[in-house]
């Protein structure tokens, strides 16, 4: 299903897990999660980063869930004390996670039969489906709008490959990347906001870098889902720059 | 201020940024926060990360300054139109953001009669102090117990230099990992949560690596407040894990 060109499809991400929030480990599925959504077109609108805490996930997921079209959580799958996400996903949707026969016939073919703590990885909410985890370990799962997928990178982005199909999917949003080099956003306010406000559907964002001591300048992001638009914005943009006496304006090519 | 041993201090980190959301931008900040606190003995219990958009910063600020003792924000703090975090944080109080006169000051060092894009970096909410910013531009501030900090990484790591100070601390939380490596959760699960039963103070976490094709692990965090504890946890986990015939076993340097 495509939505209409003026339908968003929204969708946040919840991460869950300690070690996200002491320090320990730098995260890296959101950015990844972001642009694999773009593809589908849809927008990725809020992100949480919660603790391994039942209560806390309870009520971010279900804060999430009534609020976007899409959640996907990252973490807290795994067979260890700490690994509640199947759980407290269960008590968020007031249903119970019982064992579900696909994941331990998988257990039982890898291990014979499983200890304790591996069985907690078959743990699926009532009336949810599962999701293929081509990499390592058992799959994740979908319980309505909810997407549940593993914290280690590699194994959360082998399981993506299996959310994007389910998705009703928007029209994707184009990019362009103007850079300004030596030149602070103060000069660059003015036309930014001029462009900005004409082209009202789009969204213009600056983003200052600086490298100390003395590399300074700030990337301007135009982003719309009319290529047409987004063309003549772009050329309004760096026109305007021009007058206001920006240095160094550069199309770039854009990440995102 | 030091808080005693059984209270614990606590901290939220807003991440407010469109690019964060669109991928576009890789977050760092939200592991250097979580390391500064960490160090006054201060715990990060969630983080958020929201868009460029008033009512969803005015939200979210509200919803976390009243659940935690800190909190810290990150971005929107510059000169251009979508720079709308002061102004949404003097919202969120009820109150006005008018132009501070020390900031006008270094404006007007820096610029002579700023423009009306650089007027906006004056912003600060009524009551709120500045918070010095020992990089590049302007400061950020602090109201009642919200850090308002820029987003570019450099900067917001000058400026958190002058938040910790002003925090009421913690004691600091201690940690040591036990990496088993060639040896799965499956085994390493039930040693693991006999030794959280029996330190119900204590935190221990289970962080699963896995590198195609075939190295794979986990980290095993034991963190707390009580250093002779945690020697004794890390001594007993040890034991426990060899009991249960785990490969690999070593204490390896914690980086938090």
């Amino acid at each position: 299903m495509t939505a209409t060109q003026s339908e968003r499809v929204t969708a946040a991400v919840m991460i869950i897990g300690d070690e996200i929030l002491s320090g320990r480990t730098q995260d890296t599925n959101l950015s990844a999660i972001a642009k694999y959504l773009a593809t589908y077109g849809v927008d990725l609108c809020e992100a949480r980063v919660v603790p391994d805490v039942e209560q806390e996930i309870i009520d971010a997921v279900n804060a999430l869930r009534t609020k976007y079209d899409y959640v996907i959580t990252t973490g807290g799958i795994g067979p260890t004390h700490d690994d509640i996400t199947a759980d407290s996903i269960a008590k968020a949707f007031g249903v119970t996670a019982p064992e579900h026969p696909e994941i331990m016939a998988m257990l039982r073919e890898r291990w014979g039969e499983p200890n304790a703590a591996r069985r907690r990885m078959a743990h699926v909410p009532e009336g949810g489906s599962l999701v293929k985890n081509p990499v390592q370990g058992p799959p994740g799962f979908q319980k309505e709008n909810v997407f549940v997928l593993a914290g280690v990178p590699a194994i959360m982005r082998g399981m993506l490959e299996d959310v994007g199909p389910r998705l009703r999917t928007g029209a994707v949003v184009l990019s362009k990347t103007v850079r300004v080099t030596g030149t602070g956003e103060g000069v660059i306010a003015a036309p930014l906001e001029a462009v900005a406000k004409a082209h009202p559907d789009m969204s213009l964002g600056s983003y200052p870098f600086f490298s100390p001591p003395d590399v300074y300048g700030a990337n301007l992001v135009l982003r719309g889902r009319d290529a047409a638009e987004l063309e003549v914005a772009v050329n309004e943009l760096m026109a305007a720059l021009e007058e206001a006496e920006a240095n160094n304006i550069e199309l770039v090519a854009s990440p995102a």
